[in-house]
C-alpha cells in the first residue's frame, strides 16, 4: 500500500507544513499547483525535495481560492472543472519534466475532492481531464464513493484512497472538518485504522458502523502537527503486519 | 517565413481580440496562459480554434499581473522568471496534450519579453526554462537582441522575430508603446516593412537609420483593430514576392 | 422610484458594459469593487462618470472570484462575508471621499445577493457589515425575500428592489440565469412590468402567478445589450404614469 | 517619538509575524490591506488587536503582488499608484469605522515605499491620494528623502520616519535587503541608533558617514524574529534618555 500526503502548500512569503520532515516517511505526495496554494517557486522546491527523497509526485488541483485555501465549496460548471484540472496538471508536470521526473497521479484537493463525491458531473469532468491528459495516469478517489464509480465509467485509471486520520460517516464519506473529532490526533489509533483499512478492507465510522473500502493508498494530513508521528506509526504498524509500503 | 500573433487574451467574463477573424490569416499563435490574461476556459477555446484552422500553437508566458496585462515591468529574480515560465509552458501544454497537439514554441509576453532584451539574467532564466522543458522547443526572441544572444549561449533553440507593425529604435529594440507612432496602423506600410525584413534583412528605425535583422517569424499585434487587415496585406505582399508563409 | 444598474465592471485591460450610455438614464448605480470586477482605475473612472451625470453611487460587493464574475455560489462563512463586504464598502468609499461624494447604498452582487435570499446567516452578515459601517446606509435587498426580513431584524436600513427585466419564480425569487427566458430583452415588456411593480406592487411569475413586492428601486441589467433601450422605456412609462424617477 | 511596525501580514490560511507579542511594545502599526498581504479576515483581526492594546492604526498600501509580498519593484503609472493607494486606504478604513476607530496614518509598503524615494511622480501620486482622502491624514515618509520633499510640496501632512534596525546608504536611503548587514539583529545596537536618531537627528551609514534625519517615528521590522526584543530595547533606551514614546 502507498502512503500519501498533501504538500508544497507554501505561497509567496508564507510557509506551510513540514515537507522536509514528512517526505522521508511517505511514498507519494500531492503537490499544490497555484490555485489554492503553491506558487511556482514553491512547486519547484517541492518537486526537488521529492526527487531527493525518491517520493512519487502527484498533482493536487484545487478550486481557484487562495483566501479559502480551496476548502470552500464552489458551484462550478463541468467546463470550469475540466479546464481548471487540466491547467494544474500541466503546470506541475512542467517542473517534473524539467527535472526528468514523471507525473505519478492526480488527486483533487479539499472542496473539489469532496464535491466530486456528491456531484456526478464534477466527478466526470475531473475524470475526463485526467484521462484526456493521459489514459495511464491514476486519479486518486475516495474509496467506495460516487467519484470512484464515475471515474471507472469514464475509463480513467483510479487509485482508491482511505484516511486513517479522519473520522468517517456511515455512508463512507468523510466527516466534515467542522465536526468534533473529524481529525484524529493519536498516532496509535490512526495506525490501527490503517491496518484495518489495508488488511480487512474496512473501518469504523464515527458511530461505530463498519464502512467497507479497498484502498490502494492511505492519506495523512500534512497540516496536522502530528503528521510525522502519525506517518511513522502507520508505516511501522503496516510493516509489522507484513504489508509493503510502496507507491502504486 | 512565419506570421504570428498574440491570442487567447480573454479572461473570465471579459473578451479581447478577434481570434476567430485573425487565425485564418496566421501560421502560428502565442496563447496567454493565465498570468497576464487567458483563464483555463479561454485557453482551451483558443487551442481548439487553432486546431480547427491548422495554426501552430505557442505559449505566451507573462508577468503575474492581470490588472497591468503583463505590460508593467517588474524587478523579478531569475528564479521567479525560470519557474513562472515553466509553470505557464506546462499549463498550456496540458490543453494541447488533451487535444492531441504539440507545443510549437514559447514567446514571452510584454514587459517580460522587453526585460529579456535588457537584462541578461532574465534572458538566461527564460532560455533555461525552455531548454530544460524541451531542448527542441524554439524560443521566440527579438531578432538581433541581447535575448537572442543569451538564448543561443544557453543552448536553447531560437526563432528570431521582427515586428512589421511596430516602430524600431536605432539599437534594434522596439520603440516603447508610450512613444507616438510606436504602433503602425497602415496595412500597406506594414506589408512593405515585412517584405524588407524577410527579403533584405533590414528595416528603417523611427529616425531613418537601418536596423539589420534576420527574422524567422513576423509578429502582428492582435490588439490592433487593423490586425486582420495588416495580416492580410503582409501575407499577400510576401506571397507576391515569392516568400512562402509557413510555421517554422 | 429609483432606477439602478450595475456598472464599473471593467477590469485591467478589459472593457465591459456601456456605462457612458447608461448613466444618463439611471438615478443610481452599483459599482464593482475589485472582487468580481472593477480594478481601482475603473472604480475611479466610474465614480467620476457618476458625478458628471449626477447619479447616486452605491457599492456592489461580490464574491472574490474574477474568473467566475462573482456568479458562482461559494460556501462562505459569515465571518468571510462580513469582512469581504466591509472591505469592498471601504474601497469604493475612498474614491467617493476623494471626489467629495457620499456612498448612497450597498447592493450585493450576483451569487452573494442570491445566497443571501436563501441563507439567513449570509443575509445577517451582510446586514451587520452595512449597519456597523453606517446605520443610515441603505442595503438593497430583493423585495419580499429572506434577505429583506433578516436585514430589518438586524436594524439595517433597507431599500427593497425589483427586476423588471428578469423572470420571477412563484416564491418571489429570481429565475436562475440558466433558465430559458430568465432575462427579458423586450423594452416594452420590461416597461410594463416596471409600472406594475411600482404602482400595483406585483408582477407575474414565469408561470403566471402573481408575486407581491413593494420596491423602492428597480434594477436594469447593464450587461444586457438592450439595457439603454430598456432603461429609456421604463423611465418613460413610469413618468407617463406620474411616478417620479429619483434616487431614494 | 512614535514606534511603528508593519503588521496584519497573514493571508488566508497562512500566518506571518507575531502581532500579539509585538503590539504591546508599539505605539502605532501599519496594517496590510490585501494587495501584498492581509485578507479581510486578517485585517479585522489586526484592527481588533490594535484596539485591545490601544495602538494607533495606519494602513500599509503595497503593490498588487502577493507572490512577491510587494517587495518587487513595478513600473506603475501615477494613475495606478493614486488609485491603488486610495483603494487600500478605504478598505482598511472600513474596518476601523466598523469598530469606532480612526485611521491614524498611511505608510506605503516595500517596493512602493522605496520607489517613492526615487521617482517624484510616484511620490506625488501617493501624496495626492492621501491628501485627497483627508488633508489631516499623515503620510509616513523616509526622513530626508525625495518622498518627504514631494509630499510637503503637495500639501500632504507628513510624518518622517527612520529605521533603527536597517543599514543606511550615505545618501540617506535604506541599504537594499540583498546587501549583507542590511537588517540589524542586535537589540542593543538598534537601541543605540534609535537614541541617536531621536536625540541627535543623525545616524551612521554603513560606511560610517553621518546621515542627518529628523524622524517623528521609528520603524521596527515585524518580520525580524528579534522584533519584540528590539522594540523592547529601543523603548527602554528612549525612556531612559527622557524621550516620551507616544503616537504622533
Amino acid at each position: 500500500i502507498d502512503i500519501n500526503a498533501d504538500a508544497g502548500e507554501s505561497f509567496g512569503p508564507w510557509r506551510m507544513g513540514s515537507d522536509a520532515a514528512l517526505f522521508p516517511l511517505l511514498t507519494s505526495v500531492n503537490l499544490a499547483a497555484g490555485f489554492h496554494a503553491g506558487d511556482p517557486l514553491a512547486m519547484l522546491a517541492a518537486v526537488e525535495l521529492a526527487k531527493e527523497h525518491g517520493v512519487a509526485v502527484g498533482v493536487h488541483p484545487g478550486f481557484p481560492d487562495l483566501v479559502g485555501f480551496g476548502r470552500r465549496d464552489m458551484e462550478v460548471t463541468p467546463e470550469h472543472v475540466y479546464t481548471d484540472v487540466l491547467y494544474q496538471i500541466g503546470a506541475l508536470s512542467a517542473f517534473l519534466k524539467a527535472r526528468r521526473m514523471s507525473l505519478h497521479h492526480v488527486k483533487p484537493h479539499g472542496a473539489l475532492y469532496n464535491r466530486a463525491t456528491r456531484h456526478a458531473q464534477v466527478a466526470r469532468a475531473i475524470a475526463d481531464a485526467v484521462r484526456d491528459y493521459d489514459p495511464e495516469l491514476p486519479l486518486v478517489v475516495l474509496a467506495g464513493s460516487l467519484s470512484e464509480r464515475v471515474a471507472r465509467e469514464a475509463g480513467t485509471r483510479v487509485a482508491p484512497e482511505a484516511f486513517p486520520d479522519r473520522a468517517y460517516l456511515p455512508d463512507g464519506t468523510l466527516a466534515p472538518r467542522s465536526m468534533k473529532g473529524a481529525l484524529l490526533h493519536d498516532p496509535d489509533r490512526a495506525a490501527e485504522r490503517a491496518v484495518s483499512m489495508a488488511l480487512e478492507g474496512r473501518v469504523a465510522a464515527h458511530d461505530g458502523q463498519a464502512v467497507s473500502l479497498r484502498p490502494e493508498t492511505l492519506c495523512i494530513h500534512g497540516d496536522n502537527p502530528e503528521a510525522p508521528a502519525i506517518a511513522r506509526a502507520i508505516r511501522q504498524a503496516l510493516t509489522t503486519k507484513g504489508v509493503t509500503v510502496i507507491a502504486y
